[in-house]
């Protein structure tokens, strides 16, 4: 049982290897196997897209042969390469989920350490998902006791603070006991990395850090189950994890811990409804409001007047001429103009509207030049990316609709509908229609199936 | 050409991917071989003691297969996986060199990095000794240039700053030319870890570091190869590796750019003499060159005084109780008596001293009680320990020497034969007297060797 002199690694330890997906509330293990599902779609999109796929080929080259299963890797992997490869793609297209108080994009390192972890270990369904809950807990709560600072530091809190989550689901998923698990957190601390200076020259490390995290939490697991012990300490010591990485910062973990058991995380970690940048995401939901209200054709569409922050005006609106006419898929990414094109058109703005193919067509381009904005002011939390659009067609008609907080925020949530379409559309890119469907069934069901076999779907 | 432009990692980049073996000095050449061989014999004195054998099961377990060679482990590994379990093995007795200005355990990370990348690269033996200097004057460079300070952050620089090394040593050995080696130089910068938090409880993790640098740098030099990109100011950039982990600092790694190609670190990095803490090795050399001087039997003995300085008081001589008696063979490590009587008594300090059967040999037992101390100034210099002993014999003759540097020190360097007897010592508790000299044969002509074959010696 609890005591007052546990240490944080072994109070997380407690609570990860005890956790059985039967006691868990029905909200957890719903949100859970949906988070599998959307992460792994966001995978499977990058795979089909051949987003990162030097470490597709890397593993080929390089990683040997073993029990897991990596996406797009057709021969098995060992667990730690299965899980460095689904971390990266998981993340590759930034269309994978986040927590928003500790800003960590919390399923791309824990699902696929949970997932490799299981496989190796002949993990059932309802451990692997309870890993996965442990996981997230954890991650999430490592990052919240110091949400925004580590971005503050250098450090990308997807890598730093997700080796945590990532060494708990793997612990939890072979069955490491509670001090074992304690000693694989300690040793986590010291593969704790990833800074941000990609963000200087858009290098790929970015991508990575899920990755080496998961890949890391696999390793740490290992260790701790063949004996090796970890420092007791590594969150309060004072040459710990958040005194060396955030010196000088006070960091309470002590709310988090308390509510270990009690509290859930995992249903408030958000899905990202479109693989484009935040701020495009609230205008191309009003305007799909106001599709949806009233059938407008595109070439009816004399005047798209889109609604953001000032900050949103930078990143997705301004310098208008590249945006107009994107040069790269990324490039799409932050045009609010092609995004609400692509959604007039095509009716949609997934991860097929961004391939280099699709950004050249000309019936989105035709479209963009009439797409202008007007500064307005929203919610000033981090998390929350407000925008509208006014629509005024050549008749003379005006419609207008806006969204405080963006789908997918907390206060406006996709539903279960949404995250299953996103994911279809997301597999598709990869899948035959009944591999989509036989690994939603299974995921959605994880807790009832008896092994992980049916993630051979993935493997191309 | 070196530019006014190239960043830290772009210049390190173009030295290592240019380094030919065959140009090198013939003093680099020569220790370079004599690190690798000093290197795998502190690897397989742990392997036969087994120590850390959790990294020998866990590969066993969880590694898959492959083309390279971990020691200990009688399958083939996958490069990355062989290069963790030699990183750990290698310093797992804390015996592998030390680069004094750095403070980094240069070897434990390079060596293992280089030859598992040469072994899957199937590289020569001039590819890989090229391998291994690049990254012993990349880690000692970047250590260097804040020497002490990691420290005192709670960083073990063997591991945030041997990453570095691991990486340009894997990237040389697999060929990867200059523009691929600086990515993977930056991707590195995304793995470097190891925290010092280990120091509250004496955790494993300080062992685990060079090895998972180690690995890491066989993992970033293969996404590099396979063409991923990392940030090319992974050094200087405002979110780097410098700026983040040693916020505040003023670091300059001009002088060390300014250098590569032309002064070489590899002849200063230090070899330990002894499998026991520093403070230890200047009294034992001095009882040594007494006892060389003079023929004095144990009987003989009535009194060693040691001279040492205040630290060395606190770490090897009190309490006086446990010194006496060590409990553990870690223990035995920071006793100067239990040190002193296995000279005395055995002729010898090394890893054989310090097994569980050997601490409890009543015949050196019974002349720790025998061992008192003085204190004395010695160099403020935290890479000297200077030291010495004064004998006292029953029938009253008195003998004294006293080494103001200890030997290894730059000022006292170990002699060749010096560091292939400690290898033979360590090499043969592992190895068949033949495997022990043709692994020497080998490795001390390295540069001559048509491939890395002769590792399979070590697999056991």
């Amino acid at each position: 049982m609890t005591t007052t002199t546990q240490t944080a690694a072994q109070r997380f330890a407690e609570f990860a290897s005890g956790l059985r997906a039967e006691k868990l509330p029905q909200e957890v293990t719903e949100t859970a196997c949906l988070h599998v599902l959307d992460t792994l779609g966001c995978g499977l999109a990058a795979s089909a897209l051949a987003e990162a796929s030097y470490v597709v080929s890397g593993a080929e080259e390089g990683a040997g042969t073993g029990p897991a299963t990596g996406i797009g890797v057709v021969h098995g992997l060992p667990a730690a390469e299965a899980a460095f490869v689904n971390g990266v793609l998981c993340h590759a297209l930034d269309f994978d989920d986040t927590h928003a108080e500790s800003v960590v994009h919390v399923s791309a390192a824990v699902t696929p350490a949970a997932l490799a972890a299981g496989e190796a270990a002949g993990a059932d369904g309802a451990t692997v998902l309870a890993a996965v809950v442990a996981g997230n807990e954890v991650s999430t709560r490592v990052g919240a006791a110091a949400g925004g600072v580590f971005h503050a530091r250098g450090l990308h809190p997807s890598g730093v603070c997700g080796v945590f989550g990532a060494t708990a689901a793997a612990a939890r998923a072979r069955g490491l006991d509670a001090a074992a698990t304690a000693h694989a957190l300690g040793i986590a601390g010291s593969m704790a990395s990833g800074l941000l200076e990609f963000l200087a020259d858009g290098a790929d490390t970015k991508r990575l850090h899920p990755g080496w995290a998961a890949q890391a939490g696999i390793t740490a697991a290992r260790l701790a189950a063949h004996g090796a012990t970890g420092p007791a300490t590594v969150f309060e010591g004072r040459r710990g994890f958040y005194a060396t990485y955030l010196a000088g910062v006070e960091v309470d973990l002590a709310p988090g811990l308390a509510g270990l058991g009690s509290e859930w995380n995992t249903p408030q970690i958000a899905y990202k409804p479109y693989p484009a940048c935040h701020y495009t995401h609230a205008p191309v939901d009003a305007l799909a409001k106001v599709l949806r209200e009233n059938p407008i054709r595109p070439d009816e569409v004399a005047r798209i007047v889109a609604y953001t922050d000032k900050t949103g005006v930078d990143l997705v609106l301004e310098p208008a001429a590249d945006k107009v006419r994107p040069r790269t898929p990324y490039d799409a990414k932050f045009s609010l103009p092609y995004c609400l094109a692509s959604l007039l058109v095509r009716g949609s703005v997934e991860v097929a509207s961004f391939t280099a193919d699709a950004i050249t067509d000309e019936a989105v381009l035709a479209l963009t030049p009439r797409v202008g904005y007007e500064t307005r002011e929203y919610s000033p939390r981090p998390d929350a990316f407000g925008g509208g659009v006014r629509v005024e067609t050549a008749d003379g008609r005006t419609f207008e609709a806006e969204l405080r907080y963006q789908r997918g925020s907390t206060e406006n949530p996709l539903t279960e509908d949404d995250v299953r379409g996103k994911y279809r559309a997301n597999a598709g890119l990869a899948l035959r229609a009944d591999d989509v469907r036989g690994l939603e069934d299974a995921v959605t069901t994880l807790g009832q199936q008896s092994g992980l076999g049916f993630l051979s779907a993935v493997r191309g």
